[in-house]
């Protein structure tokens, strides 16, 4: 018989842990972490170290990415009436809350391109041409931006886009390697957009979902300098063994591009990037950090062990076990009640035919080694709120969760088998709802372990 | 320019890796570890808590596994006149200080069984059925056991055996799961020895090399009662999908075995295990806290992150370089130098058809992560010296290893992807070569990082 102490322990281990990722949440929310970097005082906008005049002058604001409701509106109210016009494309349903007169909303397919995002990127160059020598361009980024604005370059189609993308994703390519790709085969990416902008001035306010926060590959870089090139773009393909499953346009175009028959993305030193500037507004190490402050309010030994974590979510899911095991048995390397957090973004090379996201089968994955580990909890959670195309933003594992899934009748072998984590923890339990969060800083996984 | 400063930290750092991994490996070696357990005095053995009389019996040693050579001698040393006869069972090259008159010994294949070990297991348990009553058996247990100490049941061949291990190792199979299956097909393991000793005392003294050093798996526990069923035999079988490529003799064993026709491994409550007890004299852990004692003693702020890292090697490398640049960039979770250890044993589901080792995999796949990181340096090493089918421990890693390999002129993805990590090593440098060090408790990591 399982004493009531161990059962109490679990549920605050489990209560504890959503308030710890909801601490990490509410600090990199775009309104907070916007207004930490940017402020407007006697006509002159203050974004960092910079002072920006904003009387008499039209200042336009571009906003893409999953934050870019958020981000846009918080802007809005920041300049007031020296707003003159603007666009924010996000992924449906992550504008809920959205109500501006002067701002357009846009909602687009995310992580695969669709048409609505081909047509919003469509009214976000407009708009950047329409900006002169003397207006002021705000571009809010943030994560998700790469499939919302989706510019196929001439002589592509967006379903040469979506089928690229998709074959990315699938093979298990990180953000880097599939942002490279992107960047070559797209009109606004790779600092395009920033050419679009130029002459106006522009000041780039950036909400990181990449790990080491390369601003030229976050939302794949469009007013940042480009440092990749067509022959990178072709030699992923090739890694990933892509070559002949490309389109036949794709394939031509790299080539091209590769051969010098089409002008590279814009570079370091172009004069297109003299009037400009980028500013990290917001990262997963402030997410951690706030996360960790949380668990160390809430009397926890704390550490943030890495925020850049990486690899395939189901083998990178191995190592929490492995730190429960040692917090238990040795206090080590913190002493109970303990609290370890990571950050980054993991990958799933995407095998079976299930529904889930990398941080509900990081989760999943947990679930062998965590058995017979009485009292521990791990919470893997995406920060944007929606992990792979679910309504969850991740999961929440301890050793009753195999248990759980028994009682309901399902083997974990089964649904990690399919890449199903999704529809596994819907009937065993654990699913860590959010909805839509509006921002994006990659993810957060909170291991817990106390003395029951 | 690259400064001096770096070159002289990164060489530091190299040094001291190798220093720190030395240091762990000598805290368990079998006469450093035998010691500490077991002592002789007016002709009582002390065995841990337990004082065995020596006197006007006679007193048998069986050794086998990695490190029978050397705990053989050790026991010789501690036993003098008293000890009766032995034999110590190691791989082909583990024994070569190895001198004794009354203990013969015998070198056999490793990871795959051969004739040697068929032979050897043999002698092995003829001894075991001498042993009378009166008489006392010291068991010396240590990784490799399972290999090396083969007897196949009966109506299987040694070729039956050698095709089901090789199938699992090159599955990505645990230990726990080999061994599982292991036992269910020998007529020596899983208790099966104690069940030839019996009814004579006796005593397993065991180096651990699996993690969580669950007894009844090491060497594949043959003085151990077994926790595991023919059926958990057969599912690991089906789980890695091996059904329909094992010999038809052993699908024919397994099936009898499931239906109960064929008599189940000695189980925990059998009379035999009576007069008999367990001694663990080393572990990984024991290795993890020497190295971190070397590494506080060379100034480096210290922590063991764990000792139960396991998972599939080239995924789970991707932790070290995370952790590299938080270490780098903002001192965490230790500070600068900083010496972050674990412990396990990883696993490699080959797919190439190069040479190397969990160890050497590992190690290589870091290659990309490290790239740019200065100073900071990996080792990952074997405690038994010979990682894979290979002559080196395993191998060191550092933000240069990628330039050393381009000036070689070869490429560590060709490598890597091959399962040639050996090869890498051995032309771009950084092979970890200690010899065969007489001992195995699995694997250390060892990641410095300083400010250079």
């Amino acid at each position: 018989m399982e004493s009531d102490d161990i059962k109490h322990c679990r549920e605050k281990l489990r209560k504890d842990a959503r308030a710890i990722f909801e601490a990490g949440l509410m600090a990199v929310k775009p309104d907070v972490a916007l207004r930490k970097h940017i402020s407007l005082a006697s006509g002159t906008l203050k974004i960092a170290a910079h002072d920006v005049p904003v009387r008499d002058r039209r200042v336009f604001v571009l906003a893409f990415g999953k934050a870019a409701a958020a981000m846009a509106q918080t802007l809005e109210q920041i300049l007031g009436e020296h707003l003159t016009a603007g666009i924010a494309v996000t992924k449906y349903g992550h504008a809920e809350n959205f109500r501006s007169d002067k701002i357009t909303l846009y909602e687009a397919g995310h992580p695969l391109p669709d048409e609505n995002g081909v047509k919003a990127a469509q009214k976000v160059i407009e708009l950047a041409h329409q900006a002169g020598e003397d207006d002021l361009v705000l571009v809010a980024i943030s994560g998700g931006g790469s499939a919302l604005l989706s510019m196929p370059a001439a002589g592509l189609s967006l379903a040469d886009k979506q089928h690229t993308t998709d074959l990315l994703l699938k093979s298990g390519a990180d953000i880097r390697e599939l942002n490279t790709v992107r960047k070559h085969l797209s009109a606004v990416k790779g600092g395009q957009l920033a050419a679009a902008i130029a002459p106006a001035q522009h000041y780039s306010l950036i909400l990181s979902d990449v790990i080491g926060d390369p601003l030229d590959f976050i939302a794949s870089g469009p007013t940042v300098p480009d440092s990749t090139t067509f022959q990178d773009a072709r030699t992923i393909c090739e890694k990933y063994g892509l070559s002949d499953r490309l389109s036949q346009a794709v394939r031509d175009y790299l080539q091209k591009g590769v051969h010098g028959n089409i002008a590279e993305t814009p570079k370091q030193g172009d004069a297109i990037f003299e009037n400009g500037a980028c500013v990290l507004i917001a990262n997963n190490l402030q997410a951690a950090q706030a996360a960790f402050d949380k668990a160390k309010e809430l009397r926890y030994n704390s550490m943030i062990l890495t925020t850049n974590l990486q690899g395939e979510a189901r083998e990178l899911a191995k190592l929490f076990p492995a730190l429960a095991r040692d917090l238990l048995e040795r206090q080590d390397p913190v002493a109970l009640p303990a609290c370890i957090i990571c950050g980054g973004e993991t990958t799933v090379t995407v095998k079976g035919k299930g529904k889930g996201g990398r941080n509900q089968e990081l989760a999943l994955a947990t679930l062998p080694g965590l058995a017979g580990l009485a009292c521990c909890t791990l919470l893997s959670g995406g920060t944007d709120g929606t992990d792979g195309p679910t309504d969850a933003a991740g999961a929440l594992v301890d050793d009753q969760s195999a248990a759980q899934a028994k009682q309901a009748g399902i083997d974990w072998q089964d649904y990690l088998a399919q890449n199903d984590a999704y529809h596994f923890f819907a009937q065993a339990g654990g699913l860590l709802i959010t909805g839509p969060t509006e921002t994006n800083v990659m993810d957060l996984q909170i291991l817990l372990a106390a003395q029951c």
